[in-house]
């Protein structure tokens, strides 16, 4: 059982191990509360998985330590994993499905980990790590079903409550749900009167499913770019956990991540990944009674591949009204290229690509159309402009 | 003159307003050396530039602030004079050229400053805003020759020396000088024998060039992405303070910001702007002796125009060999496709685009060309796998 004392004594573990990361308060999200960031994207390998990772592996015997230990997992519990044996002198191998991102890949392999690539998905990752675990009797860590390892991600809660002492409210991610079972246990003993709140990616609400179900459910199929939460089914301590201290789990939609990250970055200058920012989608949509409160919302962790990061800033700008592409239809004659030009320019919009296009498959033999990709303010300075040049007697095919 | 006690009194001035920033120990740019990095991209407005504002703002007599302020910039300046203002209760008047990214301008809009667009470039907004002061008499804030300024951006030097007393250099961006001649000023006279470097963008060396030459000399023209340095020539005030205090100045490319920029967003999770990622560069890059040294980089911030960041990302990708495109001649017979695939596969890339053209302009009818965009390691990997495709029959076009 946890106990507030282990808690403690994991925090003294993890001193010299781990960064205490900073709390930033965020004028940009504050709207009708105070939001402040707890930036565990700052955290050494780029997520709070080391905490829990590093105190379980401390308390392994010495002979347990000689016989290594195993991890499985394509994202931060294999950079905590790894960094936690080379801090404490012992061997470890990650299995990593083949499918993983190279970058993630990579940084495990930097931090002196044993890689062993396996063909397929997770399960088949899984597989193998068992088999191996069977032959060497090396400790296999667990990501989140783990008393140890949830003491560890509890650390998180006594820094909030020590840079923070009057919060009313922390918002969590939750995957297999152990670093809310850290902080709920660890906030509910030292200050029962501060909300606990757990936030799942839609497309992967196993907690949020199991909680309202009283039992713990798998889900069939999990589906969000949220990748570092994506787990099927809850731990056995952790459902227990999350049913006794936590207040209440919320989703959000991949869209919804996807806004958040990018307000992250232009607002507060921070690389989220999906799972990370799932707090900051819930306060951000409203899917949480917290006006006039002090909030923290934890940004968990940090380790987005870049190729999906440009593609999420991409795809926020364009839901949000930043970037528009209009293809308009247009007669093939001088000077209409100009005109609409001007109408956008006149609005203050910012074009950044143009295509002219003559005899396009739809189009009569005279008519041609243009495609115009341009910055603008937001989705009412698009309606504006979308708006003017229909005015002007163009006609809009398409806004997508 | 620039005093210490001037320092430490505006570090009081500005303590209930700007946040003590993050000094993040990094793992990974570390490299026979410890690099720290000092976080002013998280300073609130995403950049230093508030404290100097801040510091001169308060120094004003009630009857100037009666009259108001004035600012002319297009960037991180604006945003320090609007929050400085807003804070101080007085009225701010912003001159910004109409080229400003939208959302530069939006930013210093929220802080509630007046805005007043300018048609042109940075000297029309200027001559209007040296015209509107000689109506108003309101005061003009300059954004970096000015002591109270100095005096404002030299408490980063405080903070430094607090959070790492033993530090042995510092790494400045440079523009017109303030940042550098307050940091400077104030670690010579706390501390002597820590080094203190500056850096500039290669296409705007206007410190470099008068340094060298021992005169301010003006530039015909500046031309890099880092454009909150984008300055033509020194203050006579930075100048002597440059002159004096600061070790030596060097100059990296555009590239070499990207790739630090780059570098920040993966291993540290930060944004910074072109700007911010100067002292970076410097040190990725080895332009300076700071092997087995205790060094601070300054971040100095993070405001980065998200479009802009989007092609940074993609362009640091490609110059670094984690992406690639690779234009394949092949017959038009079946097989051909897979074959490729194949290949690069079994060299762990990961291809993410494909385009399967037959008969292009400058190819015999029955030949075709496959463009394929794939992930891969680095440049090392990249050269294998053009080795083994071009090894295997297939003739590379391209690799661009």
């Amino acid at each position: 059982m946890l106990t507030i004392d282990k808690i403690i004594k994991a925090a003294e573990t993890l001193k010299p191990v781990i960064r205490k990361t900073d709390l930033i308060h965020s004028v940009s999200l504050s709207k009708n509360n105070e939001i402040y960031l707890k930036a565990e994207n700052l955290q050494i390998t780029g997520s709070f998985k080391v905490r829990g990772a590093y105190v379980k592996i401390s308390g392994l015997s010495e002979e347990q330590k000689k016989k290594g230990i195993i991890a499985c997992s394509a994202g931060n519990h294999a950079q905590g994993v790894a960094l936690s044996a080379q801090r404490s002198g012992i061997e470890s191998t990650i299995f990593i499905p083949s499918t993983a991102p190279i970058s993630k890949i990579e940084a495990t392999k930097k931090l002196g980990a044993n890689i062993r690539l396996v063909d397929g998905v997770y399960d088949d990752a899984y597989n193998e790590a068992v088999k191996f675990q069977k032959e060497t009797g090396a400790e296999f860590i667990h990501p989140f079903d783990d008393e140890d390892v949830i003491a560890g991600q509890g650390t998180i809660a006594l820094e909030i409550i020590e840079q923070l002492p009057d919060v009313e409210a922390i918002i969590v991610p939750v995957g297999g749900g152990g670093l809310i079972s850290g902080i709920a246990y660890t906030v509910k003993m030292l200050k029962p009167d501060c909300k606990v709140y757990g936030v799942q990616a839609a497309g992967a609400g196993s907690m949020y499913n199991s909680i309202e179900k009283n039992e713990r459910i798998e889900l069939p199929s999990v589906s969000t770019f949220a990748d570092g939460t994506a787990v099927k089914m809850p731990g056995e301590h952790t459902f227990e956990y999350c049913k006794k201290f936590v207040d209440k789990i919320v989703t959000v939609t991949d869209d919804e991540i996807a806004t958040a990250i990018l307000s992250l970055i232009e607002s507060q200058k921070l690389i989220a990944e999906g799972a990370g920012a799932l707090s900051v989608a819930a306060a951000i949509f409203k899917k949480l009674p917290i006006d006039g409160k002090k909030v923290v919302c934890v940004v968990s962790g940090g380790n987005i591949d870049v190729n999906i990061l440009s593609r999420v800033i991409n795809r926020g700008l364009l839901k949000s009204g930043r970037i528009a592409d209009l293809t308009i239809e247009m007669l093939d004659k001088p000077g209409q290229l100009k005109e609409v030009s001007r109408i956008i320019a006149d609005l203050g919009a910012n074009v950044i690509r143009v295509r002219h296009n003559q005899g396009g498959e739809n189009t009569d033999i005279n008519e041609c159309y243009l495609k115009i990709t341009m910055e603008t303010r937001n989705l009412r300075h698009l309606c504006e402009i979308k708006h003017a040049i229909s005015s002007a007697g163009y006609k809009i095919i398409s806004d997508k």
